[in-house]
């Protein structure tokens, strides 16, 4: 008999995964390696050793280990805000009127609000364990920052924000939360490093980008002694850490016996989608299942939809290492777009080569139709999405809509990776219909394309 | 054996409450009835149906039946964001040091933010039920009109709120979240009331009050076909719907085996309060079981531990019934504090009357301390609790620590009941070391005490 699924489905502590799952280890062709930006060979651990922390470096370089266990430390840690549920929609379905079956695993509920502290806690534990005084890194939108202090407050690390300047700005709030963990926010680009120097010179009143903060990070890494920094996404370490998402998700489905059909996450750098996908895209590398994987971007920074698989630099100062992936070039700045973790040029190699060899698609969804489903969902199941998770919603809907014209009964999982509660200025622009959408033209890409290094490897 | 006890229990959904607790049924003092403001005599069912809805009167007005049982919608409904889980904070107890045992029921988890939504569906279902087009309310802190927004957009009905003006220019996010579910919000005093209007003649500029947003939404609600109004706290009604809250904690403990000694909630009007408490209240008076029940107040704001107990108005434009409790006064209002939850001048006629026959006591703090209190917590159990929540926090955490004085082993549990997420720039204030804590002199409060009106029953 079928048991009964209950409107959210939490596991029991001793159902929680053990282990991050390494999609590396199943996947024939791996990502690519990351290239030092001077010598642009492949980084040794040496080399990476003036930036991470060694076991860190361990886990970046490992396309081998399947499996790898979760520290105690980090598990007790995670008992405070995981398992995180995963919702059966029913509402949603309702108001659709679909056949659909529509899941969600919501990463929301943890004061940083979204899924970004599963992989913090993982990198400030291992700077902790590595006797360190404190870790550095930038933020965005601010969710990976928060989590971050979140973290470092915790193990009692300091923990240094370079927080991008318009963001710094215009979200206040964000910036308070961190400080109330005891970290301390730079705008940037600042003149507290050479690098932001040299981009204020350069571009004066500049409001700044993601890639130019990871730039000043490191750079304040560099000269702080028991120091190292720390990234949230992109990284192959971030998204196995961030496979607990996926594997609880799977616990859960199995628990119930229920096989998904197709599994939507959006996708900025990839944290949260290879997260989510790494334990599903692990059964097709392996033969055993299939299933349809789609990552959802925004129309103003397109990296899968319309980038290049290329090498690229991670960041504006061309400090960092480089990384093959589906790129939009380390110049290129979007429009002005309410979903600040979705506005990175790139995307995660271990992504970027599973889009590649075909084992999952990506659909690219314009902001006012993504913050139509976002009040469309937070209406009927109560939950305010942050406008990153909600371009997962869009496509979630859309393919609920599919399923009524056609009469499937598809199940659809999808990530909801966080709450908007500091959005709202964004969601005020969308009440207001003051949103705009704005797609870069084939010329602005072109432009940006050209500005890619020259790899020959 | 004993069970071992997990950091978060969660009940499973056929452990539920299946109805609520009227903890007016077992009190031999029952607590005075509200009077009609024009006869100061007891207000009828018939003379409440002007402003509240039929079956609401019912449970306002029922001092005798023990347990009313949830309609089967509003159970759907909780199912959305309930369990809340009881959490154990063993961090919190690692840093504190303390043989005490801590928990707390945390109520934040939902868009609202708060354990407002208990009621906000119970009474948006009663008008949906009854036929009505929409419900008018005031909000001051944003809580409550954010979860009866949520509640009216589920359930398809109109929802207006009037939001202390202060408030309305200081928490525009608040504003845009309740607009985002679709809500009208109106800044009180407006000019779209009589007794708007005359408040903004007589106080040119004020910023308003929770009683005067409480005047207005009864007023528009009287002049609008189809609307009834609703309230958040004090009410009768209110605290039964919240009894969900301390039915689900006691079901918790006793899954575990656990034996409170100490019961700790805030107290603005009584909601959360109330609702946690009844439940454990209910033992003490049936003569079952004895507990130490704390309410914790803001200094600023000092009904239980400095007002009187007299009937006084509910509301400043003094349209509405009169309510016997605990009162600064009608006119009172407290110097600027960042509890905006907690900041009415008056306490639930069932607590006043709970408190007056000796089964609750009731502390005072100021706001530094609450602050201090709320980021110690944040840091180590990784919620960022409202200001009205770390209230309790503070008494928790004072307790705690006499325990680890006196080596006592006491199981402390207190109500969560929210997020600050919108109330960063209050945290900021605190990080910035600009709080301000101010007592009302003897001399302002014996002002305030001459207002009351006199009633002779």
């Amino acid at each position: 008999m079928e048991k009964k699924i209950p409107y959210k489905i939490y596991l029991e502590e001793d159902e929680l995964p053990k282990m991050w799952y390494n999609v590396r280890a199943d996947m024939k062709n791996k990502p690519a390696p990351l290239l030092n930006p001077g010598t642009l060979k492949p980084m040794t651990a040496e080399e990476l050793a003036g930036v991470f922390c060694d076991e860190l470096i361990q886990q970046e370089l490992d396309d081998d280990t399947a499996y790898i266990p979760i520290p105690e430390e980090i598990i007790n840690f995670y008992k405070m805000y995981r398992p995180s549920p995963l919702v059966r929609a029913y509402c949603l379905e309702e108001k659709l009127q679909t056949p659909a079956k529509i899941y969600y695993k919501f990463e929301g509920n943890n004061t940083s609000g979204s899924h970004k502290l599963n992989s913090a806690i993982a990198q400030a534990y291992y700077a902790k364990k590595q006797g360190l005084k404190g870790v550095t890194t930038e933020t965005g939108a601010g969710q990976w920052g928060t989590a971050l202090s979140m973290a470092c407050a915790y193990l009692g690390l300091d923990c240094k924000v370079y927080m991008v300047k318009v963001s710094y700005e215009q979200k206040p709030f964000r910036r308070e939360v961190m400080r109330t963990y005891g970290a301390t926010v730079t705008p940037s680009p600042s003149d507290t490093t050479e690098v932001g120097r040299r981009i204020l010179a350069e571009h004066p009143g500049t409001t700044g980008s993601l890639g130019c903060a990871i730039s000043e990070a490191v750079e304040a890494e560099t000269k702080l002694d028991g120091y190292k920094y720390v990234l949230g996404s992109v990284l192959n370490q971030v998204l196995l850490h961030q496979t607990v998402i996926g594997l609880e998700t799977k616990a859960a489905l199995e628990k119930y016996n229920i096989k998904p059909d197709m599994i939507i996450g959006c996708a900025g750098g990839g944290s949260n989608l290879g997260g989510l996908v790494s334990p599903f895209i692990g059964e097709m590398l392996r033969g055993e299942n299939q299933y349809q994987i789609i990552a959802v971007e925004p129309a103003s920074c397109p990296s899968l939809t319309r980038g290049k698989f290329a090498y690229d630099f991670c960041d504006t100062g061309k400090v960092c290492p480089l990384a093959k992936m589906y790129t939009l070039g380390s110049n290129f700045i979007p429009s002005a777009n309410h979903a600040g973790g979705l506005r990175y040029h790139g995307m995660s190699p271990i992504l970027s080569q599973l889009y590649h060899d075909g084992y999952m698609e990506a659909r690219s969804v314009e902001q006012t139709a993504v913050f139509e489903a976002a009040t469309q969902f937070a209406r009927v199941e109560g939950i305010l999405p942050a406008p990153e998770s909600s371009h997962a919603i869009r496509v979630a809907i859309d393919e609920a809509i599919k399923c009524r014209e056609t009469g499937e009964e598809k199940t659809i999982v999808f990530g909801l990776t966080g709450t908007g509660y500091f959005d709202m200025v964004a969601y005020g622009k969308y009440n207001d219909k003051e949103m705009n959408d704005y797609i870069p033209t084939d010329e602005e890409l072109e432009k940006s394309f050209s500005t890619l290094p020259e790899v020959n490897l």
